[in-house]
């Protein structure tokens, strides 16, 4: 099930989502535009580094109870008795509840969002095939797919994490690559495409449907490519 | 959201899913292919008509506790209350909470084995756009699509919903298209043109990304029905 090379993907840190994290901060104010009545969030470098390795550490807890729980089980109070710490630091750090599970797919998201500078920097007639190769890829990496799959089970579940997702996938991913497009449907153009790499997903890693959970990835994008390509240029 | 017209499918049963179960018992043993360890399930017709009452309003209870709880919070003594029986009869009809939710679905998911004939039934060369119809005519009635969702937030989220997904997702429909197309490759195809109508109703129905969730539905048929037709029979 491998073989899908990503430039500038997830083979490229082995090491995890944990060390590849370029752009959460330089794009977190994007990712909350304009929702009411949130607390303010800590996201600056903390002045001590003792602050820093607290604030990872409730991070870490926070990814694996919502890896494992799913939104709705995990509570506050069970990341931060995770992480060793009391729950006003938690709220600290990150505010509530939906804050620190942005927070936390933030990280997750991180490998996605570095892929996407390899789809944003490719000819136009091949931003198919490098988001195709981008989301496969990911997918493929146990290391990437467990966040991703977390993502989906709370988003599917839950609104607040339904709204998470509607910002980060809509907002950091298909917006950018729609405004590559240069066309009056560019966005649903770009959803279009997303909803056959999607689907892929549900079917061959969620819902795992044979043949195409054991199919070969390479298969898949000879012939995945052209349809989202098709999607995104056709006509 | 609507304008979508399905021969055969849910626009000619306004009464719900309740009253199209055509399907149900004759596709019934098909569906349990071989699974081990399984109680013999009662699905013949009672002896007495009181009998019949008492499962269908077993049934009821089951597709609504699913729908609002999902799998994983459904317990059969939940099923039992809120039907008003004992544990032991919901066992007496249907056998394990699997057997119960395997039920359930298969009541929600018959409008797809009913449309899936208008599929069946199409020429060739329509059959992309049959199939595109028919999914998103599903998902467009508040009716069918409830049911729906409540079956993708199940198999998102457990093993055995998943199951019960691939067994009549991919058994009951996919194969079946798949049989029309008399090529080696026909169940990649199959999945692969799914694939798409799944993607779609994730962004569309599930997370309802804009601007797709807004999009005309007949504009969205005008877009996808040829990139699942070229899934089936391109090249």
């Amino acid at each position: 099930m491998t073989g899908v090379t990503v430039p500038g993907g997830p083979d490229e840190s082995p090491g995890g989502p944990d060390e590849s994290v370029p752009d959460a901060s330089a794009t977190a104010p994007d990712t909350s535009p304009g929702r009411p009545g949130t607390a303010p969030r800590r996201r600056g470098r903390p002045s001590r580094t003792e602050s820093a390795g607290t604030r990872d550490r409730i991070l870490d807890a926070a990814r694996e109870e919502f890896s494992e729980r799913g939104y709705d089980k995990t509570s506050v109070r069970g990341i931060a008795k995770s992480a060793g710490v009391d729950s006003a630091l938690v709220h600290h750090y990150f505010g509530t509840k939906e804050q620190v599970f942005e927070a936390a797919v933030e990280v997750a998201f991180a490998p996605v969002l570095k892929g996407r500078e390899a789809v944003l920097d490719a000819p136009l007639e091949e931003v198919g095939e490098r988001m195709t190769r981008m989301i496969l890829g990911l997918w493929e990496n146990p290391v990437t797919r467990a966040p991703l799959l977390a993502i989906v089970r709370s988003a599917v579940n839950n609104e607040i994490a339904a709204g998470v997702f509607r910002r980060l996938v809509a907002g950091q991913l298909l917006r950018r690559i729609a405004g590559r497009l240069d066309l009056p449907d560019a966005e649903l153009r770009a959803e279009l495409a997303a909803a056959q790499l999607v689907g892929i997903a549900m079917i061959r890693y969620v819902i795992k449907v044979e043949p195409l959970a054991s199919a070969d990835a390479e298969q898949i994008v000879e012939r995945v490519a052209p349809v989202v390509q098709g999607h995104l240029t056709g006509r």
